[in-house]
């Protein structure tokens, strides 16, 4: 503690912006949640794998997915050899990383899971941290749109698993390639066109937010918002706009099949998007899964810029109430899609691979929200109180405290100032304790110990106010002898137990 | 994938030094054992809560445990409001920074654990990386050595719920308080006796390393090492030198304890000291645990710089062979003790604090060496191969496997390029799939599957040397109709189960 003479002056106690702590029940709710989660990627045959939080930042690239996030969102540090390192802003790069440099020691298709924290260096709001956790699932290695088909049934597999009903959840599917066609069949093929073809990706991408008849205007010759603030078109004639806008605005895929396969007609990336998307539709179904969990839907725009072929999201269906008062649909809970390119940049031979990642605490919040985690809540411990603090009764309160524990009950001994005798009951208050075990020297004399039922007297005391003065006279209690002690506790908090289970 | 047409030349992939990526058996290792840790944990009623893993590098502090280490050993990140942050390097002073920042919310005693990343940005080496996990526990708010004491019972707890007998660990207990006794006894009390007292604590700190005689030079005149090199001693008297090395060098506590008051009396921390550790000597004989468990032990002499009154230490006591061939205690695998001073930097006022931190990947590797871990072995997944790739066919796989999966059997359809058969089979022998199921255009038209038992064709093949060659040849197999494949796989998988069973 040398640290402190140099120092005399008070540090101030604050977290970096966008960073917070967990709380008990949130750590708890996401491993809850995470447990069921991995049960459900063990089963398709995945196994996990992990990278450091670290990696050299020429092996993350720039490749955020969401265009509106700065390249530059990272933070970095310089190493001493001088080679710059940044914190992993996803799993996917550094995933690709792991799979070039092991490239020969890996069995490919190699599926691979894992739960982690990402960093993003930037301006932190509402929702939106600078550490946030991802759990992801890939396959790298398997060209086929098979693997893009099984991502989505397990993502359907374990919305299910984690107690979402069939019909609060759909697993939505689009192509990358088919997007590509239409552009093509509209004239914006070609290396030329690359710019006119991010303005389309980045008009289309605002479906959710404006709508088709705003998307119409940035397709077209741009839009003026509510504060007159004009954004610039892509500058697509009524022909063209028209085109895209069927592509993204189709419902029924099976009906609209064939109108789309005509318009694609001739494009060599369209018409292999299209063969994808029914290859995955029939795969889907050959596995028993209908279009109201797994739905091929050309509205799905989100990512389309990073990936390369089928892009999925999984979007839950159930109204929740936002913070201006309205019901809206939950949304999405996570994404992904196939990403040939990513390990190959390290790599002199083209490497497949497709992907999907969960957002953990989004996801946490729409479980809670159905009342779906945190069911089987932990319970506080049983307090041993202290009443005296001489050596030999500190031994026999820790010796009450170590039987307990032995016998599998959670239970703890007082390790504040034990002379306040009020404030160990408030801690046992605060702390939400079931049961209190009291042994004066009276008590000691006779060998017997006193069991304070905390909950039988907090209901006992349902209709008095005074929180403080209830307790000393109302809570139900009893003296056993010491060797009936885990005995009685036992009693009581099996009977505590069916209590809550006929309040249901 | 933009960034790829930028970038045309090849990029390395690897990993910064000293980071390491985790195979799906450590990651499984580390779960289940950091889940018996968990459990202990609880049932002494703590719980979990957890800080994010950057902090204002101000609030970090430089309380690096350990003296050898640098203080500048640490990851640190500019803001944008230019404050510097820095990557935690400990999972305590992050804690007490939680605990100052959310004081008025929080009921002392404040029982938390929590395991996590830290950082040290030192030259990594064999077994020494940058990024590595701890698993702590910590009371905040308990004065007394109560809370000490249970830390010592906890830890113990922890060893057998791993698995370790007992007599194969020891928790080993001293108090700087005695030392600081001691120090004072020999003349090296005040403020101006800082320096003397600090080459004192880091040439005893050298116990393990260069045994009593060592250390009797450092404490004196100095140490010569085999090369040559010569290092400064503390340059203490003989009687003086006698009488640490008593202290450090006490085997028998009860034995010693009436010389060791003898020497520290008259001085207030000493005295204070020794009462701690008669006190937790009382505590943890009263719950139950014999010296062979928890023993006071004045030679624990790591992290007494560091810690304001008891240390602990987790020593495993059973003999491994080192990387030279020789037989040597394991040592410790953890540590902890009370750091009164961590939480009061930031407050008007003084926050005890006591803890534990718990080296996993050490912990991982002393339990790997006793074969306690991995056990439970995650079965390899079912292989469905495929034989042709037309829609209708790839169904029938798909069906297949999600058949198996709905009755809870870890299975995979083949991702790969199907056409080569051969790297079908290579695929299932390198991931060591159990089974493999196979469909062809005959089978199909019969309405039947064959299953192939990989482990029996393993078996049987047993004097086999060319491993090409066995599998087509000799491998067990079954046709049965597709109505039978769950249970017939269910039937295989349980046949290979007893034979593990009966090979023990």
């Amino acid at each position: 503690m040398n640290d402190k003479s140099k120092k005399p002056q008070k540090l101030k106690a604050r977290l970096p912006r966008g960073f917070v702590d967990r709380s008990a029940a949130d750590i708890r709710a996401v491993n809850e949640m995470t447990a069921k989660i991995r049960e459900v990627y063990e089963r398709y045959g995945f196994d996990p794998v992990e990278t450091p939080l670290m990696e050299y930042t020429d092996a993350l690239g720039k490749f955020l997915p969401d265009a509106d996030r700065p390249n530059e969102g990272v933070f970095s540090v310089q190493d001493d050899d001088d080679q710059w390192m940044s914190l992993r802003y996803d799993l996917t790069a550094p995933l690709a990383r792991h799979v070039a440099e092991n490239f020969n020691d890996i069995q490919l298709p190699y599926r691979t899971y894992r739960a982690g924290w990402v960093f993003r260096n930037e301006k932190p709001g509402p929702g939106r941290f600078r550490q946030f956790m991802q759990f992801d699932a890939d396959t790298v290695g398997a060209p086929g749109v098979q693997a893009d088909a099984e991502m989505c049934m397990m993502m359907a597999d374990t919305m299910e698993a984690l107690g979402i009903k069939r019909g609060d959840y759909v697993i939505r599917v689009n192509n990358r390639k088919v997007l590509d066609g239409v552009l093509e069949a509209i004239g914006l093929g070609g290396d030329d066109k690359a710019g006119a073809r991010l303005a389309v990706l980045r008009a289309i991408d605002k479906l959710d937010k404006f709508g088709p008849e705003g998307v119409r205007l940035l397709l077209g010759e741009g839009r003026k918002d509510e504060s007159g603030d004009f954004t610039k078109g892509a500058g697509l004639n009524a022909e063209q706009i028209d085109k895209v806008l069927f592509f993204v605005g189709i419902k029924d895929y099976a009906e609209s099949a064939v109108h789309l396969a005509e318009l694609v007609a001739g494009t060599e990336k369209g018409v292999e998007g299209v063969d994808e998307l029914n290859m995955i539709r029939s795969l889907v179904l050959g596995g028993g899964y209908s279009p109201d969990r797994i739905k091929i839907d050309p509205s799905v725009v989100r990512g389309l810029e990073y990936y390369t072929g089928p892009v999925f999201e999984a979007e839950l269906q159930f109204a929740v109430t936002n913070e201006k008062g309205e019901k809206v649909v939950f949304g999405s809970v996570g994404g992904g899609g196939r990403y040939d390119g990513l390990v190959s940049r390290f790599m002199g031979q083209p490497v497949p691979a497709t992907g999907f990642s969960i957002g953990v605490s989004r996801l946490m919040t729409a479980l809670k929200n159905l009342g779906k985690l945190g069911q089987d809540e932990v319970l506080a411990p049983v307090l041993v109180t202290v009443m005296d603090g001489d050596v030999e009764s500190m031994g026999r309160y820790q010796r009450f405290t170590q039987e307990l524990r032995a016998a599998g009950i959670r239970a703890e001994m007082y390790q504040g100032n034990w002379k306040k005798f009020g404030n160990q009951l408030k801690y046992a208050d605060r702390r939400g304790c079931p049961i209190a075990i009291i042994q004066g020297g009276d008590e000691r004399a006779a060998g017997v110990v006193q069991i304070k039922d905390l909950i039988e007297g907090k209901r006992l005391s349902g209709e008095i106010e005074d929180n403080a003065a209830w307790r000393e006279a109302r809570v139900a209690q009893e003296t056993v002898p010491e060797g009936e002690l885990v005995t009685k506790v036992r009693e009581i908090l099996e009977a505590q137990a069916e209590d809550r289970r006929r309040a249901g």
